[in-house]
Formats: structure tokens, sequence, C-alpha cells
């Protein structure tokens, strides 16, 4: 029985020593140097290979090696085959600390200052409490929860919205498309966690744009594909948005040319919010591949009518 | 009985209908119309009037409009008067999300990410758990001790050091100037919020950037007398420090002039970590009028001897 690691191979190396110390049970094999193919139960992967079912014909999952699934294309994968996301622990505490930091800079008015700082200009603005601002989640699966939970002591007045009806305490929740106006007419800070999918794609556009407040600033820590990228300059343009902080972009790494880069208003950032970390995620995968062999559920199960 | 209030005359009117509101037995006397002086029994201000004990014969509290008092030349004053501190929530929670927000822009490399963007370059740096990493506070008082609860979440390893002992729970604490090379040997962010005195004035200095590790950072929230300013252009240079948040500095407006407006390693704000809330410092100087009336101590007395 072996596993088929298909992604960066320094941090291969990081993955290899865990499998070879934790799990020696569990041959490592590393793309593109995969051996006998019919050995390979398990892929752990960033995108997998092309024709899968012909390349690895006793493949039992697929383990994505990120929190989010889109980079995959589901429809090509055999329909059986189990695609497991990566829950990493890691993933979610990058998150929140990019979170926090993104909220606290449009918060504090740090994309001013950091303007004010280039025109050596000391001035200082009049501070709002935190309790004022409310800071509106898009997505409430396990990062956004989290992220949540970590922007509840700084004192903000919380909401999120999802796809499906939520309960958390402390944050007023909405859900479908009927309750999004609602939701969005009370954001003063808006940030993106959903996953990418056909519904989310393009949804940070011109329309959802306008049913926030005046002023209000937007952070996306999802995908690229969820922000229309002209209609968000529009909105610096116009006022309706005063700010941005991207973590990610439609196309990366940005190109030389991209607006983005010079704009006062945006913060950007090259896809950093988190990284996967093998020490705290070979626990998770590990235990996924435990977890299969004893026929329990796994935790990150794709829903592939859903797309995450 | 009357209140004179020397300070900013715009927030004045907002203590003003504070007073009328919730103390009209308090009369309110704004400077430099202090009416009949003998009438003045309490005095709340940013900086006292020269001559306090000829201007104001009858004065029986000096009431200072800010956290730290270091703007009062103590020795001027007269000796019984009683001088009391803002201990204003507001100023806490405004000193705590500046400095997550501080803690958080150095353990995430914020500072050179500014600086890719600018330079157009996208690239990603390895990402340290933030419980690789050491936050060491200098001071430990009311904000101090906020500041620590505040970081403790995102999962920080906690250190603090002040003039006398402390203890506190999940934060390793060390005292007086016999402990400060043990403090400051494991501190990979150093921040400061330290009162200013004779002891703290020019504390943040070459001898003391030596004995941080090699690449750490610092944060200063206290007061631009607490740095030596040429000290830590050479910590960067050398390569001592990585980079510095800095609040406060030795002139205030900084002049054009200052090297620090340009450094690619520093950010720089003009003095906005907190400020005075009428809202939630009306309350707590009230509260303290009322204390001195019934004869109990007041939250915020200055020890003459130790400065604060």
């Amino acid at each position: 029985m072996a596993l088929l690691y298909k992604a960066d191979p320094v941090r291969g190396q990081h993955w290899q020593a865990l499998f070879a110390e934790h799990a020696p049970d569990i041959e490592w094999r590393a793309w593109p140097d995969i051996g006998n193919p019919d050995d390979i139960e398990y892929l752990a992967a960033w995108q997998a290979p092309d024709d899968l079912q012909r390349v690895l014909p006793n493949l039992k999952v697929l383990f994505a090696l990120s929190a989010g699934v889109d980079q995959l294309d589901l429809s090509r994968l055999p329909p059986e085959l189990p695609v497991v996301r990566l829950l990493d622990p890691g993933i979610t505490r990058g998150m929140c600390e990019y979170a926090s930091w993104a909220v606290l800079s449009l918060h504090r008015d740090m994309l001013r200052y950091r303007q004010q700082q280039v025109a050596r200009c000391w001035q200082a603005h009049l501070l709002q409490p935190a309790m004022n601002r409310r800071v509106g989640v898009m997505g409430l699966g396990t990062q956004a929860q989290q992220i949540l939970a970590t922007l509840a002591p700084l004192g903000f007045a919380l909401s999120g919205w999802a796809r499906s009806a939520h309960q958390l305490a402390g944050v007023d929740c909405y859900a479908g498309t009927a309750q999004l106006p609602a939701f969005l007419s009370q954001c003063d800070i808006l940030l993106c966690v959903l996953p990418l999918t056909e519904q989310t794609q393009g949804i940070l556009n011109r329309q959802l744009f306008a049913q926030l407040p005046q002023g209000a600033a937007l952070i996306n820590m999802g995908r690229g594909g969820h922000l229309v990228e002209e209609d968000l300059l529009d909105a610096l343009d116009s006022g309706q948005l005063s700010g941005a902080v991207l973590d990610v972009l439609q196309e990366e790494p940005a190109p030389t040319e991209h607006p983005f880069w010079a704009h006062p208003q945006i913060v950007l950032t090259p896809h950093i919010a988190a990284m996967t970390q093998p020490a705290s995620a070979f626990g998770v995968l590990l235990e996924n591949i435990r977890r299969f062999e004893r026929g329990e559920p796994m935790t990150g199960e794709v829903d592939r009518h859903k797309g995450y």
C-alpha cells in the first residue's frame, strides 16, 4: 500500500519525514517517480494528474492538500472516488491571523495612514469604537467560524452569511440569496472566505457592493474568482467602497501591470493568508487515512454536488 | 463647586454635554474663561497652567486627561495635590487593537509585503506559527495586562517586564534591571508601553537592542522619549532589528525631513494607538470625583515618587 505525493517538492520532504517516522506502514512515493501504479491507494495532491482512473487504477482516496478544492475539476474525477479537503488547524490559524490583521487594518484606518506615511503627513483621524463596526463574514464553515471567534473578543458587531442556515452565538446569521441584501446592508467590513463554486464565482461584484453601506471595506481571503476586479476599482473610485485588503487575485502571480499594485486604497498580499503546514496537517491527513481503513467517515469529505 | 477643563476645545463640547446631563451639580468652565478662580476645585487637563497654586487657589484634584502624565512637570505642582491619570477603558481598547495589529503586522511579514506591493513583486515567504514567536511587553500595568490578554488567544508565547515583580497567568514575568537581559534575550517582538520617567527615558537604545535575538522587531506605543531614534536606524541597518512599528516620536508632529517617514522597515503612525473617548472616559472621571467627595481612594492616582 502506497501514498503518492504530488505537490511542492520542498514541502514534500517534510511530509516524507513525517510519514517515515509516524506511519512506516504507508509507503511514500513522490510524483513523478510513482513506481508500480497498482500499489497506489492514496493520492495527496494539489492538482490531480489527467486521466486519473487510468494512471492510478487502484486509487481509493484523493486527499487535496488545500482547504479549497476549486483547483480540481471534480467532473473529470472518477465519480465514486472520495475527495477530501485538508482541514489543517495550521491553515485555520493562519486564516484567523490574517483576518484579524486585515479587519484591524481597515477598522483603524491603516490604509490611510500608509498613504500619509508616504506623503510625510502627521495627522490623526477620529477613532470609531469596534462595537460601532459590523464585520460580515461570507462563508460559515470551519474557517469562518474560527475567524468570527477570533474577532469576537475585539468587540466588533458580527454577522455571517452562507448558503444554508447556521446558528452561532454572538453572530447574526443570514442564509441564502433571499437574506443576502439584509446581511449586506449592515456590513462595514465585508470578509469573504467562501468556497469557489459556480454559484459564488464573481459574487463580489458591482450589484453586491451597491448593497453595502457607503464607505464599506472589503477583505477577500477566498479565491480570486470571487471578485470582479473592475467592479472593485469602480466602487473605490465612486467612494461606495473605501478600501480593500486582498490576498487572492483572478491571475496569480499578479501581472506587473495589474492596477491593484499601486492603488492607494488596496493592500495586496501574495496569497499568504494561510499555508499548509506539514507539522499540523500531517496529523489530520494520517487520521483520515486511519479512519478510511477502519471504514469510518473522514473529516473534510467533499460533497461533489455542492462542490466543497 | 466647579470643574475647569483645559484641553482640546472640540472634545470639550462632548465633555460639557456629558457633565450637563449626568452631573449638573458640577459647574463646567472651559479654559481660558475660568470665571471666579476660587470656585474651581477640579482641573481636567492635558497640561496644567503655570503657577497652579496661585491661579487656582482652591484646587483639590488635578485630573490628567491621559493615561500617562509625563507631559506634566510633577515637581512644579503643589506637593499635596492629588494627580490622577485617566484609566479610560476606551484608551485601553484602542491600545489593545493597535498592539494586536502591530504584532500581527510584524509576525506576518507585512512590512516586507508592503515593500513588495510597491515593487510589484508577488512572492510568498514561509510562515512561522505564532507559538514559535515570543512577544515581550515592557510595562505590566493595566494597559499592558490587557494587551497581553488580547494577544494570548492568538497563540503567541508571552513575556512581560516591569520595574516591580508581577505574576500573570500565561506570561513569563521579569522584574527590574537585573532580569532585563533574560527577558530581552527571548523576545522576537518587543512592545513598549512603559510610562516615561527618568528611569525609562531612552531605554530603547543600542545596548538594549543588542540583547534581543538577531532579527527581532520593535513596537513603541509608549512615548517618543523611550526610543533613541539614531540607535534604531543603526540596528535596522545592521540587521540586528528587522522592523519597527512606531506610534510615537521624540518630536511630534514628525518633521518632514525625519528619516523614519521613508524607511522601508518602519511603519509610522501619528500617535493614534488610542484616544481618550469622552463617552467611555466620562464615567471614569465622574466616578473618581464622587469617590473623592466621599473620601475614598480614586483609580489612577499618581505616585509622585515613581512618577506614574
